[in-house]
């Protein structure tokens, strides 16, 4: 008997976002879905993990839906559904539909990037999807042609082990993306990341805040994909050796 | 007038271990030191940044020294370092030194290198420094020389641009430290990672523990040195495009 493939579906905005749904729903036209999810939004932790205190999970799916709801971060989300809640070997790993852009060095903070980072460290392959939009009335469902297609891509290509796939979606009407390229992580920053205010007995508190910018000028790059109208897709691997740097560094062996 | 070198320093122990008050007393040899460290223990936390509430620093230095504690992770820290308690751009941002091992993978779940790498963004050299041990014996003096060695070499030659160094230290006396080899991340997997308990009533919750495997037989990687008896530096970037797949994925594309 042929088994149908299986994925394993998390996020980082929490059990109840409406992207975790839509993927949910486009993943259940391929094969069969476990989802574990943080309890809450659980946005900006990257890969952390908890080790300071046990985890919980409860079954939050309707009709039969095997959805639960984990107090954990991303990445403990995936090592739990991985470990004890996936029936068998799951065939992808899935995350998003992430509220808002993962393309650059926003990678570094994504609980949703997170997730995908443990899951190739795990041995899976894996994607993360985000669109550009950080709005509650985001059509999600101009998402799902994209999805569609990287999912019959990835279930015929597989992705090149030990690598995974950051992808990046637009804002705008299905029929208005013009396509969807591979590239690299673009160049940036965030500036003036913490906003210091006065609470009303004079004591001083910081906002995260900042202002993203990216003035890398290179056309292969996941920003320029995006703001040219395309998706972007980056392959991502979870090894930070800056090789380049290795060659020139023999000055401080002993 | 010469300005003396400033130092940044942080960590993801918490503001009162004995590692990072190693890492400000050599730093001090070499110039002025700013710290801001988690008021906690913030080990395993990553780059992650906190967003969904504000930030509160107290200043808890004896002495007049500038040593900061902030209720945020690691990267906060340093964010919240540069931005507001620096007097000037610093030279040099150091994480440390840990207690444990953040060689092969463990660099995805440090809270050490999620500071450094977050210096890296910031357009700022750093460098990360962990022993491989979890003793509360143990003896962070005997890391001291190594320490002085790479500042030296790094205040004389610039780290390369965009890149950061992971720098992890074998747990023996100073003596017989083999010497230092600039390394590649290793490959390896952490397994059986959560463990089902029961609690007092019957349910379920689990803790993060694991089993840490390196199978990689290549001897240019840092588990391979660190078992030789050598430090290991390995110069790490926030950019984690998979440049060797970039290449074969053109099928995705539309």
């Amino acid at each position: 008997m042929d088994m149908k493939p299986l994925f394993l579906i998390t996020n980082d905005d929490g059990y109840q976002s409406p992207g975790l749904h839509h993927l949910i729903q486009v993943a259940e036209e391929y094969g069969d879905v476990v989802a574990m999810a943080p309890d809450r939004n659980a946005s900006g932790l990257s890969t952390s993990i908890t080790t300071g205190r046990p985890l919980r999970v409860r079954a939050v799916g309707d009709e039969g839906k095997l959805l639960y709801a984990c107090d954990g971060t991303p990445a403990d989300c995936v090592k739990m559904g991985l470990e004890h809640f996936c029936p068998r070997r799951p065939d992808l790993v899935l995350s998003g539909i992430n509220f808002g852009s993962n393309a650059s060095i926003n990678v570094i903070y994504s609980g949703t990037i997170g997730a995908v980072l443990e899951a190739c460290l795990d041995g899976f392959p894996a994607i993360g999807f985000s669109v550009l939009s950080h709005s509650p009335e985001t059509d999600f469902s101009a998402c799902l042609p994209t999805i569609r297609h990287i999912l019959e891509q990835t279930l015929s290509h597989p992705i090149p082990a030990g690598s995974a796939l950051n992808v990046n979606i637009p804002r705008l009407p299905a029929e208005q993306i013009k396509g969807i390229r591979v590239c690299r992580q673009a160049k940036a920053a965030w500036v003036d990341s913490l906003e210091r205010r006065t609470d009303p007995i004079g004591r001083p508190y910081w906002w995260m805040t900042g202002k993203f910018v990216c003035e890398d000028p290179r056309e292969d790059t996941d920003e320029y994909a995006l703001r040219q109208g395309y998706v972007s897709v980056v392959p991502i691997r979870p090894d930070f050796t800056d090789f380049s740097a290795m060659e020139t560094m023999q000055y401080i062996e002993l």
